[in-house]
C-alpha cells in the first residue's frame, strides 16, 4: 500500500474532533434495522469454522510469489500476474472473470551505487525512490548536509546546499495502527524537490521503515512543476545511523551516488485491473466489493505487500463461489493494477464505474499485511448502522472491536470509491510489523503469518457474505 | 567468529560423556584454596559497580565502526584498524603498546550477480563464500539440483552433476549455545569440493544462519586438494525458500551465477596482532589474557564480530589501568588479526610465545556476540578449581551459573592458547540472535544490547581483576 495509508491517517486524526463534536455515534440507539437472524448466524458460524481452519489464501499466496514474483508496472512480472490472476480467478469457481486495461506512466529503477568518499570509503545500501531520475551514467560526488526531517529542509537559506547533498534523518516511528508512516512519508515524496529548491544536487534519506535491516525502502516520490529534477534515494536504516555518526564528528562526510534510474520517462505501459465475480442469487446487480493491489515493487516477491490481499479476497470469493447456496447479492473481487505508482488502476476502474456507484453497496480491502483485525469502522448510512453494530457483535469473540466512528471512506485503492461515494468497512490489523518490511527486499512468503491469515481471511469472508445476503442499503 | 565456535561445539558434546564418566568434578571438596578475602570482595563491589554503569565498551564499538568500519584481512580497513587500536590503547591507559605482525593469504571478494533464470527470471541475494574461485568474468548458468544436507551431497552417485550446479538447503537450527552452527558449517566448507567431485559446476547453499532477511552470511569454505575448484556462493535465507519452492515444481530451475571471487591468489598481506599490556605490581611476568579478533568479514561494520569483543576487552583494561592500585599480575589484551580466515594470527602468537605458555596464567575471549553471560566454565588445573568456584559464587547474582565440568580450552582465537596449555575460562552468552547477524550486512551498531554489554563488560573486568590478583596457579 501506498498513497492511500496517508488519507486514512489524516481521516483518523480528524475522526478524533468529530467525536468530541458530535458524541459517540453508537451510544444512540438507532431504529429500522433487525439484528442477525438465526439462520445467518448459522451460516456464519460454518464460514469461520471453514475459513479459520483452511489455509487456502496461504496456498494462494505461496503459488503467486513463486510463480510470478515481483510485479513492478512496465516489468514482465506485472503482466504474469494478470494472467496468473485469471486463471486463478476461473480455476476458484467465479462466474464472470475479466481484465480493465489503461495506461500508466512507465520508470525503470536501473542499477544504483552509493558510497561515502570521506572520510573514508564505505558501500551504502540504499535504493532509488520510484520516480526519481538518474545521475546521467557517472557519480555525483558531494558534501552531505545533515536536515532532522523535511520541515528543517524546507526551512533552509535559499541557496544553501549549491554542490551539496541533502539528507534527511528522520526515523519513522511503529505504532500499531501504522499512523508513523503518514509522519515519515512527506520527506520521501517531496524531500528532492525541496532540495533541489535550495540548490541540492541530490537527496538522500533515512528509509521510511521501522526496521533495523540493512535492507533500504522504496516508494514514490514526486517532483514539483518547475524545480530541477534531482536524484533521490533511502538509505538502510543501520546506513543513516553510519552516516549521522560520521556527521556527528568534525571531518565532513562525502557522498557519491551513482543512480541509472529513468525518471518520468514519457511512455507508458499497459496496465489491467483484474476483476471476477461470484454472481448474487437474487440482487446481482448489487455489488459487494472485495478490493486488492496485483502490482508490487520490484524488490521483494511482494508477499505481503499485496499478496496478502489476494489470497484475502480470492480465497474469500472461492469459497463463498463454492457455498451451497448464493448470497442474494453478487461478490465483485477487484485486484487493481499499479497501486504503488499513485492509486492508477483505481482511478481507471472510478472513472469507468462512475454512473453505477449507487449499485456498489459496500466494500473492503485489504493492504496491511500480516497482523491479526482487531477494529472494524463503518463508513454507512446512518440507518445501516445498526445491521453493522450486529455484524460487529458477531465478530468480537474474534477480537474485532467496532470503532466508535462511522467515518471509513476505504482503504488504499478503495479509498477512491469511498470518495466516489462506495460505503466501506475499514478494518484495521495489528501493523506493529508492517514496515519492516513494507517496499523492501524482505518482502517475502515468510514473512507471512500463517495463523493471523486465517483468522483475517475468515473475517473478510464473513463480511463479503453477511453484505451479499443482507438486505441493507449500506448507501442509506 | 569463526571456526574455533565448532571446535567449542565438540568440546560441548564431549563434556556430556565426561561428567557422566567422572562425576561431577564440583561435587567433592577440594583442600587448598581459600575463599576470596574480604578485601577482594570490596574491590570486586566497586568493580562491578562502576562498569556496569557506565557505557565505555559501547562508545569504543562506535568508534570502531564509524570511524574505520569493516576491515576484512587485504583490505584498507584492516590496515586502519590496527592504527586505531594501538591509538586506543595508548589513549586508554595501557602500558605498553605493540603490534606482532605475519603474513595472511590474500582472498577477495569482488562482484556477485546470482539469478533465476527459469521457469521465470527472478534477482536472487547471494554472496560468495570466503576463500572461493569465480567464474572467469561470464556466467555459469545450469539447472540446479537440490539437496537436503552435506551428508546427501556426499551420498550423490558419481558424475551425477555433471554440468549441473549443485543446492543444499540444509536448515541452521537456532539455539542459546549456538551448537547450531557446527551441523550447518560443514556444508559451507567443503560443500564445493563435495559438489564439484560428482561433476557440478557450481556450488550454492542456504546461508548459514538463523534470521529471515533476504541478506546473506559468507564465511570461510576450503577446497580439497586435487579437486577442481568451483564458485560456491551462499542464498538469503528467503532466497533459498524461493528456491526450494520452485524446485518442489515440475519444472527445472535454472540458476545463473557470475562471481569475481579470486579464489587462491598465492600473494599474502601482513597482518597484525595488536597486544597492550596493563602491567602487574607484583608478578608483572605472570600474564592474564583478555583475547578478541580485530578483523572482520567485509560486510557489515564488524561490529557485533567482533566489535564487541575489541570493546569489552579494551574497556576492561582500561578500567584496570586507571585503578588506584595495580594487581599484581600483567593485564595482557591481545586483538587477535585474521580469525575469520583460519585463526591465522593467533597461530602466530602461539609459535611466537610457545615458550612462555606457562606464564600465560588464565585467558578469557569474547567473540560471541551480544547476549548476557549465563554461564562460566573453567579450564584449570584440579587447585584451582575452589578459587575459581569462589569467584563464580560472586558472578552469581549476576545470572553466571558455573559449569559442572573443568573442560574449557578458550574460545575463538585461545581455544589454540588453549591448546598449547594456557588455562581458561569460557564465559558462555545467550546466543539466540547470534547467526542472526553473523557475517552479513546486517552486522552494524545498531545490534548491540547496550545493556547486556555493561554486564558482560562487568563480567570481563572481573574475571580480569579477580586472575590478576589472585595467587592461584590456574595451571595446577
Amino acid at each position: 500500500m501506498d498513497y492511500s495509508r496517508r488519507k486514512q491517517v489524516n481521516q483518523r486524526s480528524l475522526t478524533g474532533a468529530f467525536v468530541v463534536a458530535a458524541g459517540l455515534i453508537f451510544g444512540a440507539v438507532l431504529p429500522g434495522q433487525a439484528a442477525l437472524s438465526d439462520q445467518q448466524v448459522t451460516t456464519l458460524d460454518t464460514i469461520k469454522r471453514d475459513v479459520s481452519a483452511a489455509s487456502h489464501s496461504y496456498q494462494l499466496i505461496e503459488s503467486l510469489t513463486t510463480e510470478v514474483g515481483a510485479r513492478m508496472v512496465g516489468t514482465p512480472g506485472a503482466d504474469l500476474a494478470t494472467d496468473w490472476a485469471v486463471n486463478k480467478m476461473n480455476q476458484l469457481g467465479f462466474d464472470k472473470v475479466w481484465v480493465e486495461e489503461s495506461d500508466a506512466q512507465l520508470w525503470q529503477r536501473g542499477d544504483l551505487s552509493a558510497s561515502i568518499t570521506a572520510p573514508y570509503p564505505h558501500k551504502l545500501v540504499a535504493i532509488a525512490l520510484g520516480g526519481s531520475v538518474g545521475t546521467n551514467g557517472k557519480p555525483v560526488e558531494a558534501e552531505v548536509v545533515y536536515f532532522a526531517n523535511l520541515q528543517a529542509l524546507q526551512d533552509a537559506p535559499a541557496n544553501s546546499l549549491t554542490g551539496k547533498i541533502a539528507y534527511v534523518g528522520y526515523r519513522m516511528e511503529r505504532h500499531i495502527d501504522g499512523h508513523g508512516y503518514g509522519k515519515a512519508v512527506g520527506a520521501r515524496v517531496a524531500g528532492a524537490s525541496a532540495a533541489a529548491q535550495k540548490g541540492a544536487v541530490a537527496f538522500v534519506m533515512r528509509s521510511v521503515g521501522t526496521d533495523t535491516n540493512r535492507i533500504a525502502h522504496t516508494g514514490m516520490m514526486r517532483y514539483e512543476d518547475g524545480v530541477k529534477k534531482i536524484p533521490a534515494v533511502a538509505l538502510s536504516n543501520p546506513d543513516a545511523d553510519l552516516l549521522e555518526n560520521m556527521l556527528h564528528r568534525e571531518e565532513p562526510v562525502k557522498f557519491s551516488l551513482t543512480t541509472n534510474a529513468s525518471g518520468p520517462t514519457g511512455k507508458t505501459v499497459t496496465i489491467a485491473n483484474v476483476i471476477g465475480e461470484v454472481t448474487g442469487s437474487e440482487s446481482p446487480d448489487e455489488l459487494i466489493t472485495l478490493g486488492a493491489h496485483i502490482d508490487s515493487w520490484d524488490v521483494g516477491t511482494g508477499a505481503i505487500d499485496d499478496g496478502i490481499g489476494i489470497g484475502i479476497v480470492l480465497a474469500a470469493g472461492h469459497y463463498i463461489a463454492n457455498m451451497p447456496t448464493r448470497p442474494a447479492r453478487t461478490i465483485r473481487v477487484i485486484l487493481f493494477a499499479a497501486e504503488e505508482i499513485g492509486l492508477v488502476g483505481v482511478r481507471d476502474y472510478v472513472a469507468r464505474h462512475k454512473d453505477n456507484i449507487s449499485n456498489h453497496m459496500i466494500g473492503a480491502e485489504w493492504d496491511f499485511g500480516n497482523g491479526r483485525i482487531y477494529q472494524l469502522e463503518p463508513g454507512v448510512g446512518p440507518s445501516a448502522l445498526n445491521s453493522i453494530r450486529d455484524f460487529a457483535t458477531y465478530l468480537a469473540p474474534m477480537g474485532v472491536a467496532l470503532a466508535p466512528t462511522n467515518t471509513a471512506k476505504g482503504q488504499s485503492d478503495m479509498s477512491l470509491l469511498g470518495a466516489a461515494g462506495q460505503p466501506a468497512v475499514n478494518f484495521a490489523p495489528d501493523g506493529l510489523d508492517y514496515f519492516d518490511y513494507h517496499h523492501t527486499d524482505n518482502d517475502t512468503l515468510d514473512k507471512v503469518d500463517q495463523e493471523a491469515l486465517k483468522v483475517n481471511t475468515a473475517i473478510y469472508t464473513l463480511f463479503a457474505w453477511y453484505a451479499a445476503s443482507s438486505e441493507v442499503n449500506f448507501h442509506q
